[in-house]
C-alpha cells in the first residue's frame, strides 16, 4: 500500500500492493525491468508525439513542485504505474520543453532514437569504466567512438587514442560531461606543464600565471579558471568588436601578452572558440596558436556546438589551425544527436592530463594497466567513476552514418538562412552579425523615433510576450552593449513549419506592440 | 544500404534500407522511438536474465573492439537492427559486468527498474536544466529528491534546500555526477573564504593553505586537492592503524593543523570518510568537527558507498555529529538502487558555492533569478549544463518506499555478516577489519612456515585465480602493508546463493594453491 502517513491523492491499497510488500524485493527482477521500462518507453513516445500541444515554457510558479508531491518519500512501496501518474501529473506540466519543435532558446539539445537506446543501455549495464579492466568494452568503444568523430571532423591523427600501440606520449580523447570539465582538465594540465616550466616550488608560482579569451567566450571558462586556481586579477577577457564580427583579434592577442610578459607574469593558456553561444562568433583558430606558440601557452578550442557543422566539408574550414592547438573539445549532445552528457575533448598529448590527474589507488592496481597497453580514462577526467558515455555516440554514428548526419546539420542551417531572409525582408527588423551556424542574432532595429534604448526595452518586450504565448521559446544576448535575440534553430523534432509559425509569432507579436 | 566503403560483415542492403537513406530524416520520430527502445528493452531485460552465465570479468585482450568492429563510421545508415547486433556481438562478450551477480569487485553499482526509467526519461525529456526557468519541474524535483534523502538520512535541517523563503543564505543540495566534484567544488568553496578571512590579495595566499585527510581517504580527494590548485606540499595525509580501525585520529589531526599554523599555514579544509573505499572504516564525524571548528576549517564528510547504510536507525550513528560539519557528500548510484551518475551534495552555507561557482552571462538572465525566488542549480557545480538526475533518484524513493529501501540494505548487511562467518570458521583464512556496512576484508593468513610475503603472493594468486574462472570477480588493497581480498556484497541480482557459491570457489580455489 501506499504511504499512511501521508496525504498523497495516488495512494493505492489494493491487494496486489500489499502484496507487493511483503514479497521479496527484487528491484532488477527482470520481468518488472521489462514492464517498467516499456511502461517508460511508451510515456516517451507518447510524450514526442504531442509535444508540439504544450506550452513550450511552463507557466509554474516557484514552489509548484512541491506543493504538489509529497512532502516526505512514502513508508511503503507504490506501483509503478502511481508513479507514473505523477510524473505524468506534475512533472511534465513544469517541464521546459527542450525537445519542442517550438523551442529556439540557448542551443538546442538534439537527440535520436539511436541516442537514446545507447543512454538506456548504458544506464541499464551501469558499468563504471575508471580502469580499462573494469570495463575493456566500455573504454574501447569510448576510444572508437572518439576516433570515429575525430575522422567526421578531419581531425590530425595526433589527436587520435594510441591506446594500442603502447605509446601513451601522444594523442588522447575522453568523453567528459560538459565543456566546463574540458576546460577545467585542460587548464590544469597548462597550469602544472607551466609551473614545472617556470621552476615553481609547489604553486608558488601560481600567482602570476595568466589566461586569455574573448570576452564572448563562455563565462564558464572564467569559472573554470577560477577552479582552478587562477588568479582573477590574471584571467584576460579581450575585447572584441564588430570588425572582427567578434572573434578574437590576434593582434590584440599577441599585445596582451607580450604585456604580461613584460610585467613578470606567464602567458599559460588560451581559450579560443568556434560559434560562441552569444553570437556564434568565430576566433580564428591558426592565427590564435600562432601567437600562443610564441608563449608556450597551451591552446584549446571550444568548439561545442559548432565543432558538430564541422563534419560538413563546407563548415570545416572553422577549424584550420586545429593541428596546431593543444586541445579541442565538441558536445555531440548539442548538435549530433546524442542526449546529454556527452563532451569529446581531444589532446595532443595525453601525458600532460595524466601528470596532474593519474591516481592509482591500490585497489585499481590490475596487469592490464601494468602493461601500458591500455587507457585508463579517470587519468583524463576530474573524478574516477563514469558512464559508458561511449555507446550512444558510438550508436547514433553507426546507424545514421555520415550522409545523414551531414543532412541533418544542413537542414537546420537552410532552416536558419530561411528565417535569416524572413528577418532581412521586414523593414523593422535587423540581422545583428553575421550567421555563421543554424542561429540567427536579430533586433527590431532603433529607427525614427525609436532610440536605442527604446529598442532594447522593445526587444525584452517582444521576447517577453513571445515566451508568455508558450508557443515559442527564445533567449536574448547583449552584443555591443545593445540587446539582441537569439533564434536557435535545430531542435531535433523541428521542422519549416515551425520555423516560419515562430517567425508569424514574432510579427503578430511585433505588430500587437506598436499598436499599444 | 550500409556502407560501401568499410568491409562491415554486417552491412545490409535491402530495398527498405536504401529507401530509408532517401526519406527525410527524422532521427524522434515518436514511432520510430517506440520501436527503437522497445528492442532495447527487451535486449536489457534478456541481458538481466542470462546474466548469470556470463564471465563476470571478460577475456577479452586490448584492443579486441577495433578489431571487430569497422575503422571508419558508415557512410550510410543501417537498420537499428543490425547496430543492437553489433552490441549483442561484440560489446556484451567485452564488458566486466557489473550487474551481474558474481561481482563483488570495488563497491557495487546498484540498480532498479525505477531508477532506469526515471534516468532513461531524462535522457529522452534531454532538458539542460542550468537555471529554474529552463527547467522548472527539473530543478525542483532535483530539491524534491534531496530532501526526500535527507529526511531518510536525519540530516539536520540546516542543510535543506531553501528555495522557497528567499533565504539563499542557508542550506542548499544539488545532484552531482561524482564524489569527486562534490570535494572539488566544496574544497574550491572552502578555499576561497579562507583566502578571503586570511586577506589574501588575488590567490596570493593560495601556497600557504593546507588541506587535511586520513591516509585511507580515497586518491581521489588527494587529486580533487591537486585540481583546485593547493600545493602539493601542504596535502596532509594523516597515517591511520589498526588500533583506530583505521579511521582517522582527531588528536593527530589536531597535532597536524597546530603544526601547520605554529609554520604559518592556513589550515583550510579536512575529508572526513564514513566507510573508506579500502576497508570500509568511519572516520569520527564529531569529533573530527570539533578539531576542524578550533581553525575555521571547512569539514566535508564522503559518505559516497556507506552513508546509504544510514537510513537504517541501527546505522544512522555513523553520522553523530554531522550537524556540525559543512558539507556531506553520498552517492546513491553505490548503495541506494540509483544508476550512475547520482552524488547528492548538502551544503551548510550554499553561499559559499556560489560565491566562488556563480556565473550570470547574459542569456541566461530571467525574470525568476532575478527574484531571488528560486535556485539556479548551474551555481552549485562546476559546469553550467546539466542532466535532469532528480527524476531517477525520486522514482525510485517514490515506488519502492522506505522500507524496502532499508530491507534492501539490510538484507546486504546480512549475506555480508554471512560471509564473514564462513571466512572465520576456515582456519587457513581471517578477517583482517571489523565488518562495518556489506564488505568484508580477509586473507589468507600466514601461519607456520608461510610467512607475511608468502600470505601476499598466495593472495594475489587466489585473486587471480578466481577472477580468471568469469565466476566470481573481487579485488584487493592494502591494509597495513599486507595485500587484503575485498569482499563487496551488494549487486542487485545478488543472493545468498551466489554468495555461497563464491565462498565455496574460493575455498576450492585454495585447495587447489595449495595443493600445487
Amino acid at each position: 500500500m501506499g504511504s499512511l502517513t501521508t496525504a498523497d491523492p495516488a495512494v493505492v491499497s489494493d491487494f496486489s500492493v500489499a502484496a507487493a510488500n511483503h514479497a521479496a524485493f527484487e528491484p532488477l527482477n527482470p520481468e518488472d525491468v521489462r514492464a517498467c521500462l516499456h511502461k517508460a518507453v511508451d510515456f516517451i513516445s507518447d510524450y514526442y508525439a504531442n509535444i508540439e500541444s504544450l506550452p513550450v515554457l511552463p507557466d509554474v510558479e516557484p514552489g509548484y513542485l512541491q506543493r504538489e508531491l509529497m512532502a516526505s518519500p512514502p513508508s511503503y512501496s507504490t506501483p509503478f504505474d502511481v508513479t507514473m501518474k505523477e510524473v505524468r501529473a506534475s512533472v511534465v506540466p513544469g517541464m521546459t520543453h527542450w525537445a519542442s519543435p517550438n523551442f529556439f532558446a540557448f542551443f538546442p539539445a538534439t537527440n535520436s532514437a539511436a541516442g537514446i537506446a545507447g543512454d538506456l543501455i548504458a544506464s541499464a549495464m551501469n558499468t563504471v569504466g575508471f580502469t580499462w579492466q573494469a570495463a575493456p568494452a566500455a573504454t574501447e568503444m569510448e576510444v572508437l567512438a572518439l576516433d570515429w568523430l575525430a575522422q567526421l571532423l578531419c581531425l590530425p591523427a595526433t589527436f587520435m587514442n594510441h591506446t594500442n600501440t603502447g605509446d601513451r606520449g601522444t594523442g588522447g580523447g575522453v568523453i567528459l560531461g560538459t565543456t566546463s570539465e574540458a576546460m577545467l582538465v585542460t587548464l590544469v594540465a597548462a597550469r602544472d606543464a607551466a609551473l614545472r616550466r617556470s621552476g615553481s616550488i609547489g604553486v608558488s608560482g601560481l600567482p602570476r600565471l595568466a589566461v586569455y579569451a574573448a570576452d564572448q567566450t563562455h563565462s564558464t571558462f572564467f569559472k573554470a579558471c577560477r577552479l582552478a586556481g587562477f588568479d582573477p586579477a590574471n584571467i584576460r577577457s579581450i575585447p572584441t568588436g564588430p570588425e572582427n564580427d567578434y572573434g578574437l583579434d590576434p593582434a590584440k592577442l599577441l599585445k596582451a601578452m607580450q604585456a604580461d610578459v613584460d610585467a613578470g607574469l606567464v602567458p599559460t593558456y588560451v581559450c579560443a572558440t568556434v560559434g560562441t553561444t552569444s553570437s556564434n562568433a568565430v576566433d580564428p583558430v591558426g592565427a590564435i596558436a600562432d601567437v600562443a606558440a610564441l608563449f608556450c601557452a597551451w591552446v584549446h578550442v571550444d568548439a561545442a556546438y559548432a565543432g558538430s557543422a564541422c563534419i560538413c566539408p563546407e563548415f570545416r574550414h572553422h577549424l584550420d589551425g586545429v593541428e596546431r592547438v593543444d586541445s579541442i573539445s565538441i558536445s555531440p549532445h548539442k548538435w549530433l544527436l546524442t542526449c546529454l552528457d556527452c563532451t569529446c575533448l581531444y589532446v595532443r598529448d595525453a601525458r600532460h592530463l595524466s601528470d596532474s590527474m593519474e591516481t592509482s589507488p591500490e585497489y585499481l592496481k590490475n596487469d592490464a594497466t601494468d602493461s601500458g597497453e591500455v587507457t585508463d580514462l579517470k587519468d583524463m577526467q576530474v573524478g574516477v567513476g563514469r558512464r559508458f558515455r561511449g555507446l550512444k555516440l558510438w550508436m547514433v554514428m553507426r546507424t545514421y552514418g555520415t550522409a545523414k548526419l551531414q543532412e541533418h546539420i544542413r537542414s537546420d542551417v537552410t532552416m536558419a538562412k530561411m528565417f535569416e531572409g524572413l528577418v532581412r525582408a521586414d523593414h523593422r527588423f535587423e540581422v545583428v552579425v553575421p550567421r555563421n551556424f543554424a542561429m540567427v542574432c536579430f533586433k527590431i532595429k532603433a529607427s525614427g523615433t525609436m532610440t536605442e534604448e527604446d529598442a532594447d526595452e522593445a526587444n525584452r518586450m517582444l521576447m517577453k510576450n513571445l515566451n508568455k504565448t508558450g508557443k515559442a521559446y527564445l533567449a536574448h544576448t547583449v552584443i555591443g552593449d545593445r540587446i539582441v535575440l537569439r533564434f536557435a534553430v535545430g531542435s531535433t523534432l523541428q521542422e519549416e513549419r515551425h520555423v516560419r509559425s515562430a517567425w508569424e509569432l514574432i510579427k503578430n507579436t511585433t505588430n500587437e506592440m506598436m499598436m499599444d
